[in-house]
């Protein structure tokens, strides 16, 4: 492994689907365990040891992971005006520095390692077995709202008894000490239990200042906010501290669209979900599983900083994940990051490589979810709304939290943008999973969204053309709704028009496999191909926007060759179709993708350095400073496996240096993040989005286009 | 009405049981609807007018209830590291000033008039029909967790039209546009209904920023934090806006006792409790109730200050109840304030005044709880833990979340005086209500409790001499735990000593009611006394500590009188048991009760004004600044009526006038507090206390101590 240039940045230590994440790693900020909100909790994390027995006085010795730990933040220590005086306190700690810890950051393990102590949390993931087919057990295990940590102490050198913590100074009282297990919870929703692997004593603590709480004779105040576990290491021994970090929201969470979460058909309780955690065989097999993950990462192609992304990315993507069950049926939501909003349809669209290798289902669930209540029909078609709700509030039938009328900017529709983002991923649903059962059922979806399609289009060029009557007046807009002008505007736009082009591929695609095979004249995918092929500048560039007037005419951007991931996605899914292949194959060795190959030579090739940043970072369009990290990683896929494109190997790989610091130094208190203005987090944090980068493990050995195949390496194991 | 010095001062407005108050009132600072927290919550309030339709651009001029305000609270609209930067707005509005505003604070009205307009909210409050007799109906009125409010523009006068709002900017994200009513909520937990009276259009807005939802195209954004309802008034009109306010908790609220609300079992959603209150007659109903009472406060013969004492009371009072069902039983519990404890039983013995008065069911039910969850037996015999437990946790059976060992001060056992609390309370029941079936049912506990008391006590004066075993070394402390020694203290505590006097004779009465009469011998109620007696200094002073040597030695305390309502309570209650009003009668009549007249004649006569703060507030303990309102209230109420001393009426009234100011200007964030240092509320803010004060209304018309009886002025109507 590389070592890490800083290890002060928060991750997101997450369970499947809880929509729960356990934060920290940022110095002197609070984190914690949140549930159900797109930042880091409000809590001190108290994670540290001290010379002496309990009763000492010297100073505890933390990570730094509470407010007032590194000197930035030490102002945010301030009396608060809510609650009672005795939770001002100024507990008796110091923090180990930066220059005293070592950080080891793997795909599923976090570890902190100082002369005095080691801390771990292990977040291993795997598929989430399909509901409808799978055993009650193994739900249980795949959803179980939990994780799992570590602190191991080593006294075996040393000369006297030290006295080690663990313990979460919470942000609001109502903390209280469980009954029937070691462990802690808040109210009855969020808590975490703890045990010693050696056979000696545990020291529960509640009090509001944790230094007090530990040399105190009375170490439990039921009205104390700090609450966890202390104990002693006589010299010449050792001990471990096994911890599990979890949640348990009952009843319904979600409104409009009732849901529960599934976990609650599985564990009845928090306490339920602790214990089952602590059992000391999974918590082993816990433990086990994250560490094979590590290894699979570790083992893989990628470089330090690719695997540095792709570990940032699936822990935020996991943070924000939801399975719930809404009157009987399932409901995957991925939750948009701090913006909280749900099933983004632009963003599921991107998570689907990763989903589609997990957890195929998931796929189905949002595709259907969104026919039944988010799809819709304006005066040309129907589209589909951008999301589902805000916030656990499901919207209204067939609309979104995100769009309005009359705008021609950010917060306007995606109607054109929305009905490819629902035609690709149920292409690519069908592609890799050759569910064609699905297909058949939803045919007529598929026809009503060409017809959309195609009512949408300029029938000369292809190319959208006409703006939904829903913005009554306003302008449609792209998923690229805040970076500029040049990816914002849906009209004649060349980053969506050749997502329409793969769209319609894809419709020949589902036409095929329904055994309904598309009429060649049917599909726009020729016409917008040469539309697009003829408005090729001199310099070999495609304009952003097509219109020569338009301010976005200028910009030379990257994302115009997004959407080819979608024909060779396909490709390489689709085995025992020649037919499919075929077609598949032609579309990747049309003219336009040469245009798009000489676009991007002549973009990344740039004397200019147009679409970089000062620090080598991407920059998708040459006119913005806001740059998105997801769509980063998907562009540098198709750069360099679809496009093959290897001699930019050694740009890429220093954007991708640039791109750890943008996450590290310019997002470390939002863990991931995906829009970064010149090199800082400034939206989009906190966000799932980044798991594009998984894309990256899937390699095509073969040369240039038109032989473009996928293979799969160092993937997950699935769920046993 | 005396017009109020300042109006610049919070209030909770709170239905009851729900553990709900809509709290504003405090100039730029937050408050809104909170639920099941021990203090305002943190939403900005936007109730304000503009000149022009809803689009024009002028700023919206609202009452001082958001942050930025007033001067002093501008900086802390800081631009929030949480959250989407869309999120940080400042909305184009101003206040209006305290010198535009008129405020009148009636029992159940609380009224803010300017030239623009009228804002009046109701939180009118009535008996709580006892669940085991009432009907669903009655009970459904009386638990609906709702406030109404009203805003009137009269434009009558006006030349152009104008556009009022009333809004809530929340803090977190989760607001949501209703479907079957006009009404937002955040999540599904706490929301509001507005309707015009005028059949005119009622425009819905959610936005970011409030002034801009308004006068935008848009005016509903789901994604918006602040949500509410703008209408316009045209030149020539008038309009009223009615709004209800209210929460819904589902399901499982407490832990260990699993507790839900009540109201749980007459609504079914948050909109039922909405529509619920929406209803043109019920709230006609309810405003009527409020304004009744208000009618009822001001035709008291109360003076201004207490008038407003009392109304401050009784809101903060009701803010704190929570009336749940656990396991299919009711448990009432009233939450102390800003810590939240549950039915500490010394405030319990406080309330039990005003709530004999209105639902003495909630007393026996409290006593219940007490026996069957928080009792425990120690080396000396059964006592009665402090609480119930804090923040919806209930404490482990027997134990209070309060109490810890091995203290000398705050936070050590109070086990005598919570035995004498719950004997009082008991006695306070049987004499108020007659039910001595409840008490027959119960002899075995009050006959332990009897012994219990005997075996803390020194036998030969009587007085409590033993600390509890569970203080394992340390002091029994009493209610006054943080005031000073002089009455923290519970060994050889005159305060005390005079309280186990009143249990004795509590005991005696109660024991005759139970038709198995004391053996006079068996009641250490005339050793208390005759000690007491000589305990008495060459000033006619009784220490506070009647230790020579303590530092309490010397101080001056008026609550030495504190137990003498007692005696006199169940003399004034009591009709049909000459043997039992002969005994009380008795009590009332002894030399020390004499002695403790003279001793506050002492106090009050002070040439020193040792017992009054500079501003004529009362100080409880001459050697404290620290003093609380709740114990001023019922110890001015023993000296005015039960030891008669007209001759002080002045000097509590001067004292009333200041302690209104302490509330106003010393608590003005706070609401009703009850721990004031130096005329500051340093503690036990939001507090249900101060509802002693309630005892004012409850008049002795007959001279001095031996005649006293109580009659009954000026109290709200029980509920139909």
């Amino acid at each position: 492994v590389k070592p890490l240039e800083s290890i002060n940045f928060n991750a997101q230590h997450s369970p499947m689907g809880a929509f729960l994440s356990f934060t920290c790693g940022h110095f002197g900020t609070r984190g914690g365990i949140g549930v159900e909100i797109g930042s880091p909790a409000k809590q001190d994390l108290y994670i540290g040891i001290k010379d002496g027995d309990r009763h000492s006085r010297t100073p505890l010795k933390c990570l730094p992971f509470y407010r007032g730990a590194s000197s930035d933040t030490s102002s945010t220590f301030l009396v608060e005006q809510a609650g009672p005086t005795e939770q001002n306190v100024r507990p008796n700690v110091t923090p180990f520095t930066a220059d005293q810890i070592q950080r080891t950051y793997g795909w599923a393990t976090d570890h902190w390692t100082t002369d005095e102590l080691d801390f771990a949390i292990y977040s291993p993931f795997a598929s989430i077995p399909d509901p409808a087919a799978a055993s009650p057990d193994d739900l249980r295990e795949a959803l179980a709202p939990v994780v799992c940590a570590e602190l191991v102490i080593d006294n075996t050198a040393g000369t006297g008894t030290k006295t080690a913590v663990f313990a979460i100074g919470f942000d609001a009282p109502g903390v209280r000490k469980l009954d029937a297990i070691e462990g802690f919870s808040w109210r009855d929703r969020i808590g975490f239990a703890a045990k010693l692997v050696e056979d000696s004593e545990l020291i529960p603590v509640q009090r509001w200042d944790v230094s007090e709480a530990i040399a105190d004779p009375n170490p439990v105040h039921q009205l104390g906010t700090c609450a966890g576990f202390a104990f002693e290491i006589p010299a010449g021994e050792r001990r471990t501290l096994r911890i599990a970090i979890g949640c348990y929201l009952d009843g319904i969470v979600t409104t409009r669209l009732q849901g529960r979460y599934l976990y609650t058909r599985y564990f009845s309780s928090l306490h339920e979900v602790l214990s089952f955690a602590m059992d000391d065989d999974r918590f082993m097999e816990h433990r086990s599983v994250a560490r094979s993950l590590d290894r699979q990462l570790l083992s893989s192609n990628l470089s330090p900083d690719q695997q540095f992304l792709l570990a940032h990315a699936t822990r935020s993507y996991y943070g924000s994940t939801q399975l719930l069950e809404v009157g009987g049926e399932l409901f995957w939501i991925v939750n948009e990051g701090e913006y909280c909003m749900m099933n983004t349809l632009d963003l599921s669209i991107d998570h689907a490589f990763w989903e589609l290798d997990q957890n195929p289902w998931v796929v189905r669930n949002v595709l259907d979810r969104f026919i039944r209540h988010y799809s819709y029909v304006d005066d040309r078609g129907i589209s589909f709304a951008h999301d589902m709700g805000a916030h656990n509030n499901l919207s209204p039938q067939g609309h979104s939290s995100y769009e309005l009328p009359r705008l021609t900017g950010c917060f306007s529709y995606m109607t054109q943008e929305q009905l490819c983002n629902w035609i690709l991923l149920a292409a690519c649903y069908v592609a890799k999973t050759g569910d064609v059962d699905w297909l058949r059922q939803n045919q007529h979806v598929v026809e009503a969204c060409a017809a959309s399609m195609r009512a949408r289009a300029n029938p000369r060029t292809g190319i959208m053309a006409h703006d939904s009557a829903r913005c009554e007046g306003g302008s449609e807009i792209t998923t690229y709704d805040s970076l500029d002008t040049s990816l914002g505007q849906a009209r004649a736009n060349t980053y969506l028009a050749v997502k329409c082009w793969a769209t319609w591929i894809g419709l020949e695609m589902l036409a095929e496999l329904a055994g309904e095979p598309m009429d060649r004249e049917d599909s726009l995918a020729e016409k917008i191909a040469c539309s697009l092929i003829a408005c090729v500048g001199a310099d070999g560039v495609l304009p952003a926007v097509l219109e020569a007037d338009s301010p976005g005419h200028r910009s030379r951007i990257i994302p115009a060759v997004e959407a080819l991931i979608y024909p060779a996605y396909w490709l390489a899914a689709i085995e025992n179709e020649p037919k499919v292949r075929e077609r598949l194959s032609d579309a990747l060795r049309h003219p336009l993708v040469q245009s798009l190959r000489r676009h991007t030579i002549a973009l990344l090739g740039d004397r200019e350095h147009r679409n970089f940043f000062d620090d080598g970072g991407m920059k998708l369009s040459s006119t913005s400073n806001n740059s998105w990290m997801s769509k980063i990683a998907l562009c540098e896929y198709v750069i360099r496996e679809i496009l093959n494109l290897s001699e930019f190997n050694d740009a890429l790989k220093r954007a991708d240096t640039a791109h750890v610091r943008w996450q590290i130094e310019g997002s470390g208190y939002w863990a991931c993040s995906d829009q970064f203005v010149s090199g800082v987090a400034k939206g989009s944090r906190y966000y799932p989005r980044l798991v594009t980068a998984a894309l990256w493990l899937t390699e095509s050995p073969k040369p240039v286009i038109e032989t473009t195949v996928f293979s799969h390496a160092a993937r997950p194991a699935p769920a046993k």
